[in-house]
């Protein structure tokens, strides 16, 4: 046994000093919140949530002021990151649900290719810890879709409404419940320790570690050591033990000696839920938030690391996306991008590494199945706005609203009255865009048989 | 003429070595901004106006996230940062007229102590650079008011309304307008290099460095090299540049060996002035912004630094005000604070060293000489509100309006049902405040005769 051990790390040794870092792809790991809004770090201005490990985290990496999610609800948000695809081409999207349910009997089709399946085909060690909500029927679970591992809760942690015959929130283990319902109040620091230990079991190895967390999602909870102790209240309690989180991974991986070899990324997956009053977010200075396709909606507060790689204390305003993430993991694993599809995401090494313009020059906001606005270098026409929550219907604009992003990040400002030639441009997109689309059916609408 | 420099320099050597660090008391530097708003800067979460060395300043010193002007317009903001004491007690403020105007015959009372006049008690050479904005008599001027030298312009750079008779915008040096109308786009830099000369021919004296710029208030104005350079157009251009003159002004420092005995505020006198749209800033997640007193209008965007004495990356979220600077001045001038009259300001060394509580348990919200709301600890009621512009008439509160500013800082939540005994204690404090006040006469109704 000792010696299969030692023959074990002999081995490594030599892969590690050998072939060597640099033949050694990256380590990628993705920290994800729920419903985390643009304003709710002391980095991106937060005046009583204290977040100072994702504060260092910026000082020592990058903040990046215009990076977006892909939708503004959880689960086509976690599809597109996943796929580096919009969710209308997965089908992970619909007008009438607008995520996943307990009763849902869809999730991520077999078709789509996941960044852990890609990063798989490399060699990664890849581990899922937290929320999925991208089906939870076997098939659809994560160890099923490219993970090694899997530890967490399978969709939102209020899903557990009795009247509706939703079971109590399950915690799985790869394909097992475990407990059931899920004890709460210590979720974020299991999975912190379930992903520090798979980063030490792994050390050897190039990993991918995908850490969506069940937190700021309502209902809150946070630990003993955290309850009570934030000036914001529970809710900066919750957002406090996500921060520490971070900071537990990022001592985790100095400690090994990797943080050199590992490109993090913190970001969330959709705006602050603003109509859960104190138990939800801000979004700073932007407008609207979760469920909007306004820039509260899908526009996240996003800090990426590496030590070495990112300059430290750099702040970007360049485009992103978090399918980018999916394109951008692949190119540093040396992973060739699926070409018989259209993948939206981009090549972020370039912003990353602050060597050049992003890729990303536009973004498409959707609301389930429907195209809603498109950013295009820094304007956005709305074609539709809609409040994200209530009785408010849909507006069409003829011509769209058009707002200034850089000038106007608010969206105060109305300015398509004075710039038709760039309405134009992005209807031109648009076009593009509608011409090349076939939606998939979407996997949101068929439910389980409960009788 | 050498041998008096090689004693002035032993002299100034024997001064610094021998009497000491512990003795000299440290150099005061304030920075001023007008109008700039609590998320026009990249460390209060910007997306795209450009601030790294504020940035900076801050992750070597101290980010104040509760810090408070004590008006949200200009001279009573300007004359409370003077004096230590709310306008209301030196008659700077008027519900009739906010500001002083080039036509107004008043100015800062000579009975009022001005932190320079304290200052100067104890050997400070003291100056001031930019904006004053307390009264353009010569009797109301900086050199009149304990500054040894002055260079600036003397009110708001829209003052210059032709239709009221207003002459051309005047620059001054001390008593004398050497430029009419004073060129704006270089007004920035002027100040900068003018106080960093002072600073460098004082560098042998405590200094008290005062630096009012005359930016971002409108109309807008850059320098050849920041014009047209910033993402956020040109309110950002002008940001930007005040940005540059902070880092020049650290450096200036760091480059004399004067840092570790200077203490750095930075600030601005009142919130963004949203009427003017993407001419004016924006209160981040506050609600409103100049002239109003919801938070937008007088919370401000605040960062200390003094290397050695405040800890390097830290955030604060204990109460501030600029009357603070006072008193904070004084005891560390080791001047006594005037006792023959109420002083407002509290020492914040215990907030700056991070060294205990703020002595500041509250905040009182004036508009012109009207109460309008107090902040107790995290609560805030509101008397009285009113839109900062407009037509907007003032609507009284009985009970007021509740807000818990750590858990809402957008005051969006009233709670002004459940909480009773916090308004029974806080309306305690008004009656508190009413009976002890003896408003001064304004300084602000009395016009010159212009025939």
């Amino acid at each position: 046994m000792r010696q299969t051990i030692t023959l074990t790390l002999l081995f490594a040794f030599f892969v590690t000093s050998a072939v060597g870092a640099a033949e050694r792809p990256p380590n990628i790991v993705v920290l994800f919140a729920d419903d985390l809004g643009y304003g709710d770090l002391g980095c991106f201005g937060n005046p009583t949530i204290r977040t100072p490990e994702l504060d260092r985290m910026a000082a020592e990496g990058m903040k990046l002021t215009q990076f977006y999610s892909a939708a503004p609800v959880c689960t086509p948000s976690r599809a597109a990151l996943m796929t580096g695809r919009l969710p209308i081409r997965s089908g992970m999207c619909s007008d009438k649900r607008r995520v996943l349910f307990p009763n849902s009997a869809g999730g991520i089709p077999e078709s789509e290719v996941t960044i852990a399946e890609a990063l798989k085909t490399a060699g990664y060690a890849t581990a899922c810890f937290g929320k999925w909500h991208l089906g939870h029927l076997p098939q659809y679970l994560p160890t099923n879709n490219g993970f090694n591992y899997y530890f967490g809760v399978p969709y939102s942690n209020d899903m557990h409404v009795v009247r509706r015959g939703d079971p109590p929130l399950p915690l799985m283990r790869n394909l097992k419940t475990i407990e059931a319902p899920a004890f709460q109040p210590t979720l974020t620091k299991r999975y912190t320790a379930e992903a520090i230990k798979f980063i030490k079991e792994h050390r050897d190895e190039p990993f991918f570690v995908y850490l969506p967390h069940t937190f700021p999602h309502i209902p809150l909870f946070a630990s003993d050591e955290f309850l009570d102790k934030s000036p914001r209240g529970l809710y900066g309690d919750v957002v406090e033990e996500l921060d520490w989180s971070v900071g537990e991974i990022l001592q985790a991986l100095r400690d090994l000696k990797l943080a050199d070899q590992t490109l993090v990324i913190f970001t969330s997956d959709n705006g602050p839920w603003l109509t859960k009053k104190n138990e939800g977010g801000t979004a700073g200075l932007l407008r609207d938030g979760k469920g909007s396709t306004w820039e509260g909606g899908m526009r996240e507060p996003t800090v990426a690391w590496w030590p070495g790689q990112i300059p430290a204390g750099s702040v970007s305003q360049k485009l992103g996306s978090t399918m980018d993430i999916f394109t951008t993991s692949l190119k540093l694993a040396r992973v060739d991008v699926p070409a018989d599809r259209i993948i939206d995401g981009v090549d972020l090494r370039p912003v990353l590494f602050d060597s050049g313009p992003s890729e990303r020059k536009s973004v498409f906001y959707y609301r389930g199945q429907t195209l809603m606005a498109v950013r295009h270098g820094p304007w956005k026409a709305h074609l539709i706005t809609r409040p994200a929550y209530g009785r408010g219907k849909p507006v069409t604009h003829d011509p769209p609203v058009l707002y200034h992003l850089d000038h106007d990040p608010s969206e105060r400002f109305d300015l398509s009255a004075d710039h038709p030639e760039v309405i134009a441009e992005i209807m031109q997109l648009v076009k593009k865009h509608r011409t090349e689309l076939k939606p998939a059916a979407s996997q949101l609408e068929t439910m389980i048989s409960t009788q």
